[in-house]
Order: structure tokens, then C-alpha cells, then sequence
């Protein structure tokens, strides 16, 4: 069976990637929201994987822009572009996975999304990662891949592109209010 | 590093166990509550997947009982057991784990319970199954497990126990009326 799963090029889902090799015939998919040309990133990175690789661009970051300033946070935005995300990579699709784990609060589906998910797009939606917590995340992460981390790694979430809109549209100064500064991962290899 | 899996031969905590044995030495470990023996049952289905079994006795089938008397539904009990059960597998342990699905109702620890868990016992703890839902473990099993289903599969998880002591104690009338009957599976043979 085919598992299509959603990819950025960080830790998280390249290692749910690796967990369902063994099970599932794995691609990987990118989302592109028009703004900038992060998705080579991951591109690259697929690379490495191993794993075929797809780009699928959605038309929603201005949508996505306006609830973020609007909340002044990134949560809602964030989710609003998973779920869209989750829904195009569903058509057609016989399973489609992510790299959510179990402390993240964003992107997030609740078990009824989930449910809903599978339901209404006769879909497996897999979460390897969502019975995990950090330290195990990171023990299966150092047995199977060679990542670079810091605040300043680009990878192809859709954060960036929302910011990069947001930098158009409002100034550097909203994007730093909006957008807490966190550490990011990319894979820069896999150990298999 | 080894993991400690809750095992009772049913078909979730067996397919937790090998999708961690990639990455995990695994050790299965069955719960008695002392009142049957299906902790036999436990270790020949774990002599057929191939790992190492062991049984820990845990005392609180009589508190089990009271508690599903009073509620007159198992859910408390069974959830009282499996995080007593939890916390004795943890003591000692690198990293304990269980099959738990992202559907089940029970047993099930709370996102928040379980960063306790791992916080008190210093332990990873991991749930395979916990970003799956029916069709993908019904998929997964089939790849990897060869089980046999009916209601009236023995196998060895806490019900067993509690309705057996219930019964001794209060008939069983009572044990009709707490427990609702469902389907069992137990696992027969593995496919690898």
C-alpha cells in the first residue's frame, strides 16, 4: 500500500517517513503556498531519504496571513493550512501520514478530525510519531538519521511562507511579533 | 535499548511489539492479578512472536472489583490496573510500552499522564498504535500476525482477572451486567 506523507524536510517527518518504510510504499509530499521556493528544500532532502517526492501547491496563505495577524499568534493559521494540506494529499490517496507527535500543539488534528479524516476520504491517516514523546523521538532520531538544528535552518514548513507574506504585506516587525523564534531541524542524511 | 511491552496476546499489544523491534531490544511483560492463570496464555503466544516473556504479579484485583461494582461499567477499574501495571514496568526500565490506539476508550493515560509517566520514572514511554486507527492496525496485522478473533478468546489483560473475581464474588449475573461482551483476538503466529 501507498503512503503518501506530508514532508518539510525536518526531523519529525522524515523519521515518520523512515517508521512506515518497512509497511507502506512511501512518497513523499510537499506543500508549496506560491511564496517562496522552500519546497526545493525538501526536495533536496527526499533526496537523501531516498524517497520519491511531490510538490502540491495550495492557494490559501492569504487566508492564512489575515488569521494570523488577526489572532496574533500562529496557531490557527498553522492548523488551517494542515488540514488543507492533509485533505489535498487525501484525493485518491489509500493512506497519508504526517509527523505530528504527541506534546506538539500545532499542526494538530483532535481524534474526531482524525476519525472525520479517514471517514470522508475512505483514508489510513497515520501518525507514527503521535505516541512518542520527545526523548524517544530523539533516541529513534539519533539511530536513524543525520539532522543539522538551529534557529536559522530553512526547511520547507509552511510557516515560511506564511512569513514571507507576512514580511510583504506587514513588515519584519509583525512577523516577529506573530511568530515565536524556535529550533528547527533538517535532515541532512539517514543512517540505513 | 531494551523495551518493556504490556502484553496480553491480543492483537494490538503484539503488533506495539514489532513495530518497535527494529529499533528496541523488546521484552514482553504480562500482568497477573493472581486470580487466573492467563498469564499462561501470554507466554506461549510470546514464545510464538519470539521474545523474551516475564509475568509481574500486581495485588489490586480486589480494589479493581470494587471499583466496577460501584461504577457498574469496567472502564475506572481497568484504567486503575494499567497505570498501576505501567508503573511497575516502568520502575528500572529504559523504555516501557503498550497498544494502545488512538480510538480506544480504555485503557488509555491522557496526554498529560503520560509526560508524568515519563517524568517520574525517567523512562521513554512508547504507544506504536497511537496514531493509527482501525483500518491501518487491521492493515498492519495482517501484514505481520496471524490471530484468531471471537468473543470467546482468552486472553491475558486485566478483564480476565476482574471478571473472575467478580464472578467468585458477586455471580455471574454481575459480570454480565459490568462487563459488555466484545470481540477478543489473540495471536496465533507471526508472519516475518
Amino acid at each position: 500500500m501507498r503512503a503518501s506523507v506530508l514532508f518539510s524536510a525536518g526531523k519529525d517527518s522524515s523519521l515518520a517517513a523512515l517508521l512506515l518504510e518497512p509497511y507502506y510504499e512511501v512518497e513523499l509530499v510537499t506543500i508549496s503556498l506560491g511564496v517562496t521556493e522552500s519546497w526545493r528544500i525538501a526536495q533536496k532532502a527526499a533526496r537523501e531519504l531516498g524517497f520519491p517526492h511531490r510538490v502540491i501547491e495550495l492557494s490559501l496563505v492569504g487566508e492564512a496571513v489575515e488569521v494570523a495577524m488577526r489572532d496574533g499568534f500562529p496557531r490557527n493559521a498553522i492548523n488551517m493550512v494542515h488540514r488543507a494540506a492533509l485533505e489535498a494529499v487525501s484525493e485518491g490517496a489509500q493512506a497519508v501520514a504526517d509527523g505530528t507527535r504527541r506534546d506538539d500543539r500545532v499542526p494538530m488534528l483532535t481524534a474526531a478530525e482524525a476519525v472525520s479524516l479517514e471517514g470522508r476520504y475512505d483514508v489510513q491517516y497515520l501518525r507514527p510519531l503521535m505516541g512518542l514523546g520527545r526523548s524517544a523521538v530523539d533516541y529513534l532520531v539519533s539511530l536513524l538519521l543525520e539532522i543539522e538544528e538551529g534557529e536559522d535552518i530553512e526547511k520547507a514548513d509552511y510557516e515560511a511562507d506564511i512569513r514571507a507574506l507576512m514580511h510583504d504585506q506587514y513588515g519584519q516587525d509583525a512577523v516577529g511579533q506573530v511568530f515565536p523564534r524556535h529550533t528547527q531541524s533538517r535532515i541532512i542524511g539517514v543512517k540505513r
